[in-house]
């Protein structure tokens, strides 16, 4: 079979375009002896490249949709020669009427990397993206979609979306289509329906998936600090229990004062008894950062590697607002009321439902801002986080954000639930199963200051320039402190610069009302990385009220793994520069 | 000349009683070719020995009073054997009527070591406590008066006060008297009429004195962490600047509310007109451990050891109740209010004052607990303490707890004075005097997990026995949170304890309004230290946070020196056990 599109390019890019083929041995799903011919364009043009590189080094977040059409242009050869069109690519056949060769999904799959080939599929469609990969204007994160589809990439940036994009998008596509998706038997979902989670709703391909009943994932570090506000469909997910599908109509908020009356109110009363807010705040697994408590010494619980945490914009009522009109007085002591109880819509097989409290002070403090948000991001909260509401307690650990709430008290004690007693504390490192005392500890509520490095660009080993380091990573604190400095090392802690918060941290003033992360990024010039073979790179947060990050993990080993919040570290193996 | 006083010991105590003369070496400062003859009474019998030592194993603080007494009482053969009379010894001549020798203050301090001999003085006489010391029911503490007045370590401990054991005191002095008091002109205070420092309060012989002028000095850690509440005496004093001396009479506190009205309140308004709340708080300084700073590299400011932390009964009038009835509103973002000042009436030579400010929301807050207090410990404050009314801050750092307070000013701007912008603030360890900017970071309000060793007795090298460790000492956290949990190793931080916390820390479902420290205590058995010959001890403490101490203080350096957390650590020699 031939190559199934006509590819035109313009003059000045046909000497770097090469068609390669004979990829057998490389397409060794496919299970055909038919050779195929894959478009494997190089499109770089100078121009292109030096935009490209513009682009990495401005890091122009503002200016991304301008940089991006500019760049997808240069590539696509717009400026008046005529590329494939969006007919001939969604067809399913050739402007030569040929008809296409079928792949399954499969087949795709197995399309992942630059070795294999980068194969990505958009609707019906199959595409060889292998070198589109390199000069794609927001980098290699498109090699995440790679052997899937591209979809759900696009979905969480909003340049894809812009019209002219999206119609750049598609000649440049038409150019790399190699075939059509074939839907074959083994795609079809087995849906038991005796299983809980049968229901489950749809998730990102992005995700690394810990534990998929119930469902807990994290983001790539990469796509995560791309944006201050995670997209809904990055935010990471902790479910305890499968994903109760609650219905609006159906829906009904107990709110009780222990002592007192009991109220039911639907998600139009509340919505429409209440006045509105919305909070942007980060929330946090007390796992997040749990691979490296493994490393110490192996403890039950989820291996999240740093991405456990995830900041997004809350709408929903004042949770105050709520118990002062259910009779919580603003002396909540004179009552004797301490806690305040979300109890979940989720439930295990024996119908217990997942649960935990809050200190009431929060609850009740005109600055303690936690919610019963029913919007995330401006949008319905998705199943996965706890559609139609969720408690948001801004500061404190994710644990505590119920889900799917059904049920609110203001109570004289701390909720007796699992999660609230027996699981979610810290211990001594000489704590183990044997001798725990769970009653011994307070159950996590805010968190220690913590920090992770996401992304290390530039100047690495295997890369065909040098150049400077760009390091970017996010720092929190819970409690409303703030994040007052990140401090960086690639001396592996020897010396320390301070790096650039981008967006979130400390604001003058404001010492109790921080509910954010900030995402930073420090720039190691070439001449300091002169003479070394390695950059042994550590990162530690301050937060406003100075607490600080410890150096390593060991001393602070705890039988459930939480809070590990040592320093960020990472190795990285440089490339010689010349001198 | 000869012994000043008939000692009459029962007969069982004879045979260790041993009177040893000839001190002509010892007594150089005498400066007296005199052979003195100094009572060095080995009154230790072994049931006071089995006594004393069951007093330490026992470490049962409230039942001190009995076992002083009875010990006290053995020492002294109390039980119908005449001893010297307290007429014979406060007389100043012995009741065979030979006038005592005199020695000078001088001569006293210099008999402060066993080596020398230890003595004391009370009222006017001299007394060489040498061997006594050994039996103290209060242990080596007394060996803290060595070369001075014993009376202001009895006025720290209301066991002395007791009549009873007044009396035994007084019994056991007469045996102890070697000789009277001689005032000498050079005792005389020089005072310069023009030095601002000319009219200081007296201060307790025990501090650790860091500067003279202003008066900075911690307690010995040793008697810090015997009482839960800091006697007054022994609070740890941090002066910026000379004592003010200001009469009651005189004294009028200013409120003001930026684009607000002003009022003026004395004294007795102030006791009169809003209602009295007592809050237990620990009051800490910044710079708190700093020398562990200088050891890394030097820096300016104040070498705490570790003991510039104490903790008071503060009785006072809230401050959110003065500043709502001046005009502040619950809500005072609507007026722009985002700070308060403290204005201090102490000043410096170009009539600066002291002042800083914390935020609004820890004023107003009801359950911020901050006080304009008028009294410490059911006393009036104390001179050296603000006198009459100091700023009481609970859970923020000593520096904005601002004494002497003459005025309190709601304000929507933070104090622009030196020790809020340009002082008490943390920087990376990157940041120097040539480029420090300190805009960019926040104010110390609040402060990090916090921990000290006070005390390491028993099984040490040197001493007569070996036995267990007892380490004491203590852990606090700022911002209202409690002490979770300390961990005590003896291994260098490879293996770790929970420590047991004597009193304060954390209380089961608060999590925001622990204002005071904690006093914990680790017991080491006598099997976990053989074979070993030294004891790496470390401590650490977590808050109910969950902050943690780092463990070096290298990469926490800061050109101010302030927040020094890491673990806390002492190396000690043990003796050998016998296997």
């Amino acid at each position: 079979m031939l190559r199934h599109a006509v590819v035109r390019f313009p003059a000045a890019f046909k000497r770097i375009n090469v068609i390669r083929g004979g990829c057998v041995a490389q397409c060794s799903p496919c299970r055909s002896l038919e050779i195929h011919r894959h478009s494997h364009a190089r499109v770089m043009t100078s121009a292109a490249a030096a935009l490209s590189s513009s682009f990495q080094d401005k890091r122009d977040t503002g200016n991304t949709r301008a940089v991006v059409l500019l760049a997808l242009s240069l590539i696509a050869g717009v400026g008046g020669i005529r590329t494939a069109s969006p007919a001939q690519t969604e067809a399913g056949a050739t402007d030569a009427g040929v008809k296409e060769i079928e792949y399954t999904k499969a087949d795709v799959q197995a399309h992942k990397t630059i070795e294999t080939g980068v194969w990505v599929t958009y609707k019906d469609g199959v595409y060889d993206i292998t070198k589109f990969a390199e000069n794609h204007p927001g980098g290699n994160k498109i090699l995440m979609a790679a052997g899937g589809a591209v979809e759900p990439y696009w979905n969480l940036y909003a340049v894809h979306k812009d019209p002219e994009v999206q119609e750049t998008i598609k000649e440049i596509l038409g150019e790399l289509r190699i075939g059509t998706l074939k839907h074959s038997p083994e795609d079809e979902k087995e849906v038991d329906l005796d299983d809980p989670y049968a229901h489950e709703p749809e998730r990102h391909p992005a995700f690394k998936i810990n534990t998929l009943k119930p469902f807990n994932a994290e983001p790539p570090g990469a796509l995560l600090v791309d944006s201050f506000v995670t997209p809904n469909a990055l935010f990471f997910k902790r479910n305890h229990l499968p994903v109760p599908d609650v219905k609006e109509e159906d829906y009904l908020l107990e709110v009780a004062v222990e002592g007192g009356k009991s109220f039911k109110l639907s998600l139009e009363d509340l919505k429409r008894d209440f006045p509105h807010h919305t909070v942007t705040a980060t929330m946090q697994c007390a796992g997040n950062r749990r691979t490296l408590i493994h490393e110490v010494k192996h403890v039950k619980g989820l291996s999240w590697t740093g991405f456990a945490i995830s900041n997004a914009e809350w709408t929903g009522v004042k949770l105050r607002d709520v118990l002062l009109w259910a009779g919580v007085p603003e002396e909540y002591e004179r009552l004797g009321l301490a806690h305040v109880h979300f109890i979940g819509l989720d439930k295990d097989i024996s119908n217990q439902t997942y649960e935990a409290s809050i200190p009431i002070n929060k609850a009740v403090d005109p600055r303690g801002d936690v919610l019963l948000a029913f919007a995330m991001n401006g949008e319905p909260i998705p199943r996965d986080h706890g559609y139609p509401v969720r408690a948001v307690v801004p500061g404190i650990v994710g644990a505590r954000n119920v889900k799917w709430v059904g049920k609110v008290v203001a109570s004289k004690s701390e909720s007796q639930g699992f999660w609230q007693q027996r699981d979610y504390k810290n211990f001594s490192p000489s704590t183990d199963w044997d001798n725990v005392d769970f009653d011994s500890a307070p159950a996590i509520q805010d968190m220690p200051i913590q920090s992770a490095i996401a992304t290390v660009e530039g100047g690495l080993e295997g890369e065909e320039e040098g150049g400077p380091l760009t390091i970017k990573g996010y720092a929190y604190s819970g409690g409303g402190r703030g994040v007052a400095r990140v401090d960086v090392s690639i001396d592996g802690g020897k010396t320390w610069e301070p790096a650039t918060i981008k967006e979130g941290g400390w604001k003058h003033g404001d010492y109790s009302r921080s509910w954010t992360w900030a995402l930073w990024e420090h720039f190691v010039p070439e001449e300091k990385l002169e003479g070394l073979t390695e950059a042994d790179i550590c990162v530690k947060a301050t937060d406003t009220s100075y607490n600080v990050q410890p150096e390593s993990i060991e001393a602070y080993w705890n039988l459930r793994g939480v809070l590990a919040n040592c320093w960020a570290r990472q190795k990285v193996a440089l490339r010689k520069v010349a001198a």
